[in-house]
């Protein structure tokens, strides 16, 4: 049995979704950004970087969305989340997870949480006026070189896919014009019809 | 036979090392960023990301630092770079790579890519002013929660030693305090003293 500790509208959903993809057995518990719970004593015993997914296991905790989405592959081997038996193969899905969380997800956080790289209030407003283009240069870049289709690896469903999905929930608010990028469009739109990823969704949604 | 396409004093030592620590049959590719050599035609065909590291294998190149070390050490079992019977250990070791790539590195670049966020050069100033507090952030929580001692992991070596040395290579230019993280320092002058390190250091300035 995991216990996931999420906040709504994070990354986190990316594990949460493939959890579901594994069959695993698991429990949620909400982090509440807007109390700041990520900052509270408990929390921090959990995971001192105050941040989400954490993600308590029997044998301890794992953070970091790239690492928990191959042990959940490595975990529950039936489900094919990954090609657990082909390295290099496997190294292509964890460098587009890589992407995302050390590129993307890092050009996205510089709208709403740039007080983590700056003090000063008018650089915080410069740096929220180039997400629009460093979050749409990662985009042009997944569309065009990185999203192989159907699925981010081409014809099989990995842990990829649900990475993608999440951060794929900002680019509007981030400024990016859906029109220019179609194929993470389309893809969105086919990982918002798995049972998966909306029974994820709602369990987010309704706690 | 690899290619390893690196740029002295980036964190594709990292890889170098790890290439080193397996006895992979590797070449070098100097990319020179004094004369932008990642934006070159030739480069951006291998590489559309326009940074280094990225590697040639004979199934395809792969970029991106935790990627490719969980694929050296992966290629290369008798080596031992990583836990990889053991999928909650290796999770540990990823979740410290991908830590390192999306969190210590980033803090890192806004000393001297903050062009990749910001276009006002009055925040490109003030981003700097903060590298030594955000950085050296990381480097505390490393020293206090995650760096086990004598290596990363605690007795055993693995892909997460290479990878901390080469961004403890920038800790004091960004302006942390060396005495705070006494156990960090300690790793690195145990890194330091590795043959395969030295060699690798070595062949990268000798290029």
């Amino acid at each position: 049995m995991f216990t996931l500790y999420y906040a709504a509208d994070t990354c986190s959903l990316a594990s949460h979704i493939a959890l579901e993809d594994a069959g695993a057995k698991y429990e949620l518990s909400r982090i509440d950004f807007r109390k700041t719970q990520q900052q509270s004593p408990d929390y921090l015993k959990l995971n001192p970087k105050a941040r989400v997914p954490a993600m308590v296991t029997p044998r301890g905790i794992l953070t970091e969305t790239p690492a928990m989405l191959a042990f959940i592959a490595q975990s529950f081997p039936k489900a094919k989340l990954a090609p657990l038996d082909d390295p290099f193969a496997f190294a292509e899905v964890q460098s587009f997870n890589s992407y995302l969380c050390s590129t993307l997800h890092v050009a996205h956080a510089h709208r709403m949480r740039g007080h983590r790289w700056v003090d000063d209030p008018a650089a915080i407003q410069a740096m929220q006026k180039k997400v629009p283009q460093s979050v749409g240069a990662c985009f042009d870049l997944i569309e065009r070189q990185m999203l192989k289709g159907p699925w981010v690896m081409g014809e099989v469903y990995t842990i990829a896919d649900p990475y993608l999905f999440t951060l794929a929930q900002w680019l509007e608010a981030d400024g990016v014009d859906p029109a220019r990028i179609p194929r993470v469009i389309e893809h969105r739109s086919r990982m918002a019809q798995r049972p998966n990823v909306r029974k994820a969704i709602a369990e987010e949604l309704a706690a």
